[in-house]
This record gives C-alpha cells, structure tokens and sequence, in this order.
C-alpha cells in the first residue's frame, strides 16, 4: 500500500499535486538551494546507513536478533531500511501501529505492550487470516489472559503471548511468582493462547546494577519455563531499549541459553540517533562494551530540523522559525549543529559556535541565545540537533532523507 | 479541497478502503459501544456549540472581530464552524499553515508571525494570485522589511503587513522606538509593502500589569501611526492569545479608536477549551471581566483523550494504553474524567473519582494512581481531560466528533 504525498504536508517543496513518494526525488529539490518551506525536518542517508550497518554489526556478534521499535518513527521506509539490514521484524506499541505497519508490508511484529479492548482485538483478528502475518503480544495478567483467550477463541483462532516481566513502581509486566502463576494459570485455562517467550523493558529502571538483577531475573524465569515445558515454541527472550541494549545483550548471551532461545533487541532510536540522553547512552556503552568499543565510527545523528532566523529583536536573542509543533522538548531542547547563509553561493554549512543556545521552545518558535558579535541575520538558515527521536518524528508526516549535498532523493512518510 | 480518510489513521473505527470524512457517519460508530480503536481523542459537539457561542457573544458584546488562531487545532472542519460562527478570519502562523487553509476554503488569513524565506515567501506569491485571498503578515524589522519587499516587488505583488511590537525578554517584535522607526523607514522604501495594523502577543508576559501597559502602547503606537497617515487601509489593530483576551478587548476598545481601526483577538483555544492553564484563565476572567461574568454557561472542556485500562500491576497503579503520542504532558499531564465499563450494557459513563492521578506520560504509556479498594478493571475506558489543547490536536490526524450519546456524527481531520 502506498500512500500518495500531499503537496499540504509541511516542510516539503512545492508541487502541485499528490504525488507517489517514488517521484518525489525526480524534483530535484536541494536544501541549501532554498527548494524547503521551513521548517522541514530531513534524514541524512548516510548517517542512516552508518547506524543500520553498526547496529547489524552490534548485533550479529552477540547472534542476536533484532526488532526494532517501529513506534520511534512509525515509517514504513526506514521499517525497510532495518529489515534490509537483517531486521528479524518490527516491534509496536499499540493496535493503530500493527494495523499501519501491516498495511505498509511488515509481516513479523512483536507487540511489546499489552493486547486490550475489544476494537484493538478485532483490528489483529482481522490481520491474523493472513498465514503470513507472525505476531506476539504481552500478558501480564490472568485477567489479561482471560480477555484475550475469550475473544479469540471465539474467532476460532490462537494467539502468541509472551510473558512481561515487570519491577515494583514500574510499569506494566508481572513483578511477582504469585502474579506469575496467576499467569501460567490463566494461560492453562486459554488453550488459545501460546507462550511463545518472556519480555521486559528494562528503561523503566536507571542504574546499571538494577537493570543487570532485573535482566537475570528474566533469564531465570525463562530457564524455569524451559524447564517447565510451558513455550509453545522455541522462546523468544526479547529485552531493550535504545538507552540499555548493550546490558541486555551482555546479560541474555552470558546466560548460554543460546539454543533453547531466540534473544530478541528492540532499540528503535538508534537509526536517527540524537544528541540528548541517547547520545549520552552511546558514550557510556562504547566505553564499557567490549564489542561496541571496537565499532567505529559510532551512531550518528541522522535527524536534523532546519529553520529560519525570523527576527533578532535584542542584540542577544535570535527567534527562530520552529517550536513545540516540529521538535521533541521532553528530553532536552534541539541543539544548534549548522549555519548556513542563502544566496551566498556558498554549498558547505558551517558549524553552529558553540555559544548559541536554545533557551526556549514555544509552540511555532525558538528563543536562540547569541552573541551581539556573531554573524547571524534574518533569513539565515540553522540546523537542530534534536534530544528525542520519537517525540520529534511524530510531528511530520513526510521527511526528506537527503544525500550529502543536500538533495532531496528520498522522502520517509510517518503514519502516526 | 476533500482529503479522504485513511483507514490507518489512529482512533477510528473499522472501515476498508479510503473514505470521504462525510461517509463517516454513515458507518454509525459509537464510543461506548467500543467501535473505535483506542486511544482515541473525541470532540463533543454540544461543548463545540457552547464555546463557538460563548466567544461569539463575548466578541459581539465588545464590538470586535475574531481570527481565532488555527494552529491550535490546524482543523478546516473546526475553521469551517469557527467561521459559520461569525468569525471575521483565521489567524496562523507558518506558511505551510496558511498553504494548508486556503487549500481547505480559507480566504482570510492573519499570519500572526514574520514571513521569512524565499520557499515561504514563493507559497505566499502563489497564493495572493487568486484576487479572493486576503492575507496579512507581520514585520518587526526592516531586514525582514526588506527581505519583503524585495521579494514581491519582484513578483509585482504587494503585501499586507502589520507591525509586530515586542516587549523586552520576550519573542519577536519591535521594542523600542528605534526599532518602530528603522521599520517604517524601511516600509516607505518598500512600497510593495502595505501596512495595515499593528500586532502583539501579550502571551509572553505573565501578569495583568504588564499586560495592560503594553496594551496601551499598542494603542499610543496605533494612534501615533493614523495620525501621521500612516496606514494603506484602515488599520487592524490586533492581539490575544487564549489566556489574557479579555483584557486585549478591555485596552482596545478602552482607547475609543473604535471608527477608525478594526480590533481582532485571536484566541485559538476557546473551541476546545481545557482543564488547565486555560480553565483557570477562564475563570479568572469570569471573575473580573464584565461581559465574561454574564456569559453562563462558560467554556466546557469539549476535547476528550480515551483509553483503555491496560494492566494492573500494583494496587495502587494502573496502567494505561495513552502516552505522549496522544497527549500534551507540556503544561500538565491528562486528568481522569470518566469512567466506562465496556459490556456494563450501561449507556451512562461515571465521573472519575478526584483521586485518580496521572503521575508519569511516557510515549505510549501512563501512570495512573489508584487506590486499592477502587472498582477498576483492565478494559475498563476511561476519558481523560487535557490541559494543552495545541500540543494534543498535533498527535491526532483525524478526530471524531460525537453527539451527547458518544455516536459519532462527524471527524476533524488536522493538517499539520
């Protein structure tokens, strides 16, 4: 299913009608020849190959397989460019976002959230008559269990389950044996209902130590049930986040459950990268773990915001044409990276200096800290490093991905 | 211009193919019949009515016009109501915005912002070609004059502008005297540019005192400028965001320039209202503002986020399926409303109680607080009152718009 790009969608060039995302390159549209109404968020080809190809690397030396959330971007054509690089599927949060990634081709999804409310049922229903469609979701609960077993048997068809695990104060996922148990026996009474594996997400705690017991205590869980004979298949043991998947990695292969396992990755951020919390994670990972030390270059950040330069209304205060409508806030302020001048002839950005700072994000406009000396006028163009993915891309429908002269060649849809 | 809903778009029911928002009704969902694909964002059209009739007799009791501010909801189908209800046009703020109106019937537009860029600047160009649309856009600098001018003297086009007055520490606009006279030195060497008012944003500062003040220097500006014949047309003389609008038309209509400007307030919010930052400002206004304390019943929250009750893993936590993909979290975190136990056979929903607490938004998920004895299920609905409404109406695509008995009877499908 391909969905045509409209020429209302923001931060595109101008076109008069929709068109397939297939023609958008033939406009040849380049960023740093003004071609962008701004503001327009782009993705860097390149820098998205480098972090696919690290991840492929990080991955394929554990021997583990990876899924990664698709809810970061919710767009069909990076879920493409990670399932060409060896993606073993697409993790989702939620029902909409099965149903869309379905419709865009996604055939193996893994639900790291629980399956709940009769609509949101009857959407995986529906999608589970194709024999070609591999799903799991998570239980927790034997009322959860008891909801699922009694809707789709009554579909006459089965589902796959995996068992979340959970920690007091957390999330969702089972914290103790005797919730556990409730489980196991709401899954007996479900015939319908096949444990194919255990999941945590281990985000929901902060400190190494924490996670490390936490992710031990899924691997004791999951030997248990192999113990128990309760998979009905070959199990998934599924774990990670983007900020902790090297301690996920480290702590499901030390376990030597290699062959009775299928260890699943779900990172979803690091195909963009950021320049916040996740570049921070990177930092901390490359210098603790064996494998992601040797892996260079690192990620990249791979997402860039550019705008305008609107007004400088105080020798010290830029305003800038992007806010709250175009980048995550949640997680740190969009960082300046680059400075480019239009009509300058010039095809080379330079650096942002290191002084500007992002002070505050209204809805349609950034405070920008300068100095009254620096070179900065109205009408000039800046680039932002961004702090959180996800919170960035579900605020555009269609990216740009750029070569690197800055011409458009490919655009990514989102379907939020 | 019609945009046919996608079956994939998040919130609705099911349907199979592209649909025309006008064929929606005819698929006859209802909410608590559990038809839509939670979480859902609703609009309630008898709160819609009362709020769209609230701001009409406010407006109409002070003799002025509305352009309520479509960046709040980017929504034709809420422009469309706000204009049948006498609204004079549509203020927004970036070019895509006014690109994404006129292509949904909007002929009047307030661009509330500066007009910077050449790709910006070329989507205005093309617009103005159609002789019906009126458009205006503010300049607080004679660079950005310039920029202006240049620009569409070229294109043999004039330009509406209004001159942006800024305050000090705040975002754009001219602050001093300097600034006005750079700008007007500017206009007069720019004579494809029109001028046509005077704007400010009295949202950036944060208490009536100063509100006031630099209200009246809008109005010393206004008369300063008609008298030295400043104006091409007779002057719009704008201000007003959601919180202080009252006092906007208080200062303006104050100064009896009522013959000789036109007055516009922009609030944007009124239509949805919320159960934050501007309920209180509401309340503060009915308190304090003449015609706003007899206008009974004030504004109603008509803006709804519904979920489902996921997991129970504590007995004081519950788990729910609605994160900052679907909410805003920037100026408060969603508030239990309601509460509906789906096959209860009850077309009735109870109030939630007070002590149900949203404590954390995470991208899909929310922390709720509960209290051990309380009845509450997993798959149970619940709606959630939202304290941004801007922040929430950009996670959604499309919303359906429900009678009193949560039938859907209409969708606002958003541009953003």
């Amino acid at each position: 299913m391909t969905t045509p790009i409209s020429p209302t969608n923001k931060g595109l060039g101008h076109f008069d009608r929709d068109l397939p995302a297939s023609e958008i390159a033939a406009l040849r549209w380049n960023l740093l020849r003004e071609d962008l109404v701004l503001p327009t968020a782009v993705l860097y080809r390149d820098k998205l190959f480098n972090n696919q190809q690290w991840m492929r690397r990080f991955t394929d030396a554990y021997n583990v397989r990876l899924a990664p959330h698709g809810k970061t971007s919710m767009s069909p054509r990076l879920f493409q460019l990670q399932l060409e690089a060896g993606a073993w599927g697409i993790t989702l949060a939620t029902a909409h976002q099965v149903l869309a990634a379905y419709q865009h081709g996604i055939r193996r999804v893994l639900m790291a959230n629980q399956l709940v409310g009769r609509p949101n049922m009857a959407v995986l229903s529906r999608l589970l008559r194709d024999p070609q469609f591999e799903f799991y979701c998570l239980i927790d609960s034997a009322a959860g269990a008891d909801h699922l077993g009694s809707f789709f048997s009554a579909q006459n068809q089965s589902l796959n389950v995996l068992i979340e695990l959970g920690v007091p104060n957390g999330r969702a996922g089972a914290r103790t044996d005797d919730q556990l148990s409730d489980v196991l026996t709401a899954l007996d009474r479900n015939p319908t209902l096949r444990l194919c594996g255990v999941e945590v997400y281990e985000g929901v705690l902060d400190n190494e130590p924490a996670i490390r017991q936490f992710l031990k205590h899924a691997v004791a869980v999951t030997r248990r049930l192999l113990s128990e004979n309760r998979f009905a298949q070959k199990p998934i043991l599924t774990g990670a986040g983007s900020a902790w998947f090297d301690l996920v990695a480290e702590e499901f292969t030390a376990a030597n459950l290699a062959d009775t396992v299928e260890i699943v990755l779900r990172p979803g951020c690091y195909l963009t990268h950021d320049a916040g919390s996740y570049e921070r994670a990177h930092q901390r990972m490359c210098q603790t773990n064996p494998i992601a030390r040797t892996l260079q270059p690192g990620l990249q950040t791979a997402l860039h915001l550019w705008a305008y330069v609107q007004s400088i209304p105080e020798p010290t205060r830029a305003i800038i044409g992007l806010g709250r409508r175009d980048a995550a806030f949640d997680s740190g302020l969009p960082i300046p990276a680059l400075h480019y001048r239009p009509g300058s002839g010039s095809t080379e950005t330079s650096p942002a200096p290191a002084h500007w700072e992002v002070t505050k994000l209204m809805d349609q406009h950034a405070y920008l800290t300068i100095d009254p000396a620096d070179d900065l006028r109205i009408g000039d163009m800046l680039a932002f490093d961004i702090c959180h993915p996800c919170l960035t891309f579900d605020k555009w429908r269609t990216i740009p991905i750029l070569d690197a002269d800055y011409n458009v060649i490919d655009l990514a849809q989102t379907f939020f």
